[in-house]
């Protein structure tokens, strides 16, 4: 069996100055003197700052990238000891919570103090990001910076993410190997007759064991002939024979998540799944054969897509079939029609075709993939053509 | 040993009729039509929809609890199925990721079409929420709603969720219960040595073979004598005598939140550290006493405080001593200086003395608690006055 080495935790310095010159220069041609960032995951790309107490929505947190040099953050007291320990200089703190003023007018003055050649700043306003502070706070700290206009930055910053350096790329390779592994074991755990949610905690505890930090996302879902959705889980219900079992995870390592899924078949499901498993098998494989540079995600989506349709697909209530990966379960872009961004080495993503084969009945089915120099790599194991069993 | 029953998963439809009906009732006083929500937590408050894909920040989510009826659903396709299994009648969805318009000229369409009679509608505006959506799309959402004020609902709705039902508070209850004895047993698995992310993964696993859903937030740090910080971890760092190892958990079953930590000892640690650590056990028990109706939290944190300033506190960087809990980690109010709300049977509230007492050295207890006719209850089992030892 292969063996997944973990790459130690945390990031050289180096490491954070590589993405904040890629930063800088990327920020420049969308015309903005910095970036102001507000949640775990665009804070943790530029500082390093690991931390799970982003599960209290009490204090607002902010970095702000500059046109030049380190970020700088302007966070709670009670993150200040840690944040001091990263590798950037400049932090500045208040004594949080405190209702009156968390931290506005903190930030305000580290704002005004920027040099300004645009008069822009890019905060996280657009598709796929939310804001990690009040609105009504965030329109108070617009009307306080006149002359600096606080604007979607969203596009800058996953420019900024999508392609991957060699330390991410590890770390994605590490989480996506193990929870290969324990998909693989998981007909070991499990027999007909155990509850979905048991099968889902003894999956998470192995996918622990082997080295994962966190399992943030694990939905299981078991149907006669297939689960009628993907999303909510795992339930209470018992493993039957011709169950199909799905299950999905986004398990971390170091902050870098996998996203992929496999099929259980429980004792002997139908002729009509096993074959619309396979073509939902083939057409991941139609996907691997275009993910290259200079393909679109379109393209990718198109591969997949034609597998389907000629399998009788009678749709996918995903929207898509496979996206972006990193810090976050999903990441842009999509691969969907509209979507042209073009592939290159180091971009992270998901192969995820997916049918509905008969009324109420799906099969969907998701690998990881590294884009390389001439194609792509595969970062999961790749999932066999028929149904692994659960006796 | 106490034993905990677990309360089957999901609610009778009656408790979100009775959450609905106690929404309108406030909501009338605030002077709104309708509230707008689109947080995990708030969504799964009104409707009962479970799920882990609030992973992907990708699709938007929309629910409006309007000032009579049932709330109505917005949402993309992937969540539809589920959705229109839980107790409402009303979901519209779209075909998400759709970028020119996920979503928001179906809910123009619904927030539209609601009766007005204060033309306002409560949004998730305001301190200790973020909006889940980007804020271009709200400001665009806003321009497209003439003469209906989307205005700060957050203080509406967090009073709305303030006072627990008898099904949450036994969700709490048994949250607490497995999390206390899983604390009470990490001395049988771990020894000097160890690693702290070791001890918080056995620790971690413990807590969910007891019976928890998940275990979103499980930081342990240990420094000699104390640690100087308690939101970043687990570290990489070797337990080594006369270390104090603070472990935190915000675990969670059925959506519910316990948040308390335990303070360990490794082998013989110092007098001044198992002093300061008794003094805090005390200021735990000052709080406990002044905890139930008719006072006030900032009269919680006072007893607290007083007995921490007595013992020679050099301060706190947490900034409350305790806040409330429910579907999330933290919730208002803060056991602060300032915060007047007054307690009331119902409220689940942690009762969280630290200080730092000595430089860079801090110890910080935290117990839960309900707030009954005639005072409070510990949900959790009291942690012992003295240092529980890892040999």
């Amino acid at each position: 069996m292969t063996s997944f080495d973990a790459p130690a935790h945390g990031f050289p310095s180096s490491e954070f100055e590589g993405r904040v010159a890629r930063a800088q220069e990327i920020m420049r041609r969308y015309e903005f003197d910095a970036l102001l960032l507000t949640t775990s995951h665009n804070i943790r790309y530029f500082t390093g700052f690991d931390s799970q107490f982003w599960e209290s929505p009490t204090r607002p947190w902010f970095v702000v990238v500059p046109a030049e040099g380190k970020p700088m953050a302007v966070i709670p007291e009670i993150g200040a000891p840690e944040m001091e320990r990263t590798w950037i200089d400049d932090v500045r703190s208040w004594p949080a919570p405190q209702p009156a003023d968390d931290g506005t007018s903190l930030l305000t003055a580290a704002l005004a103090q920027l040099p300004r050649r645009f008069g822009r700043v890019g905060a996280e306003l657009g598709r796929e990001m939310s804001l990690r502070m009040p609105v009504m706070q965030f329109l108070e700290l617009r009307d306080k910076l006149p002359g600096l206009e606080l604007d979607n930055g969203s596009p800058c910053i996953w420019e900024v993410r999508r392609v991957k350096t060699e330390g991410e790329i590890a770390r994605i390779r590490f989480i996506c190997g193990i929870a290969s592994q324990a998909y693989e074991n998981l007909p070991n755990l499990v027999s007909q007759g155990d509850s979905v949610r048991d099968a889902c905690r003894r999956l998470t505890i192995d996918i622990l064991n082997r080295g994962a930090d966190a399992v943030p996302f694990l939905p299981g879902i078991a149907g006669f002939d297939g689960p009628n959705q993907i999303v909510c889980g795992p339930q209470d219900k018992d493993l039957e024979e011709g169950d199909i079992l799905f299950i999905d995870t986004g398990s971390t390592y170091d902050g870098y998540f996998c996203d992929f899924d496999r099929n259980y078949a429980v004792g002997k499901v139908s002729d009509e799944a096993r074959r619309a498993n396979a073509a939902v098998w083939d057409a991941t494989e139609a996907g691997l054969a275009v993910a290259r540079p200079g393909a679109t995600v379109e393209d990718v989506w198109r591969a997949q897509s034609e597998v389907i349709e000629a399998a009788g697909s009678l749709g996918n209530n995903v929207g898509r079939m496979g996206h972006g990966l990193g810090l976050q379960l999903t990441e842009p872009p999509s691969n969907m029609p509209g979507d042209i961004t073009m592939l290159e080495p180091g971009v992270v993503l998901t192969i995820e075709p997916g049918m509905e084969f008969a009324p109420g009945h799906m099969i969907v089915h998701e690998e990881n993939v590294l884009i390389t120099e001439d194609g792509c790599e595969l970062l999961t194991l790749r999932a066999p053509r028929d149904f692994w069993t659960i006796d």
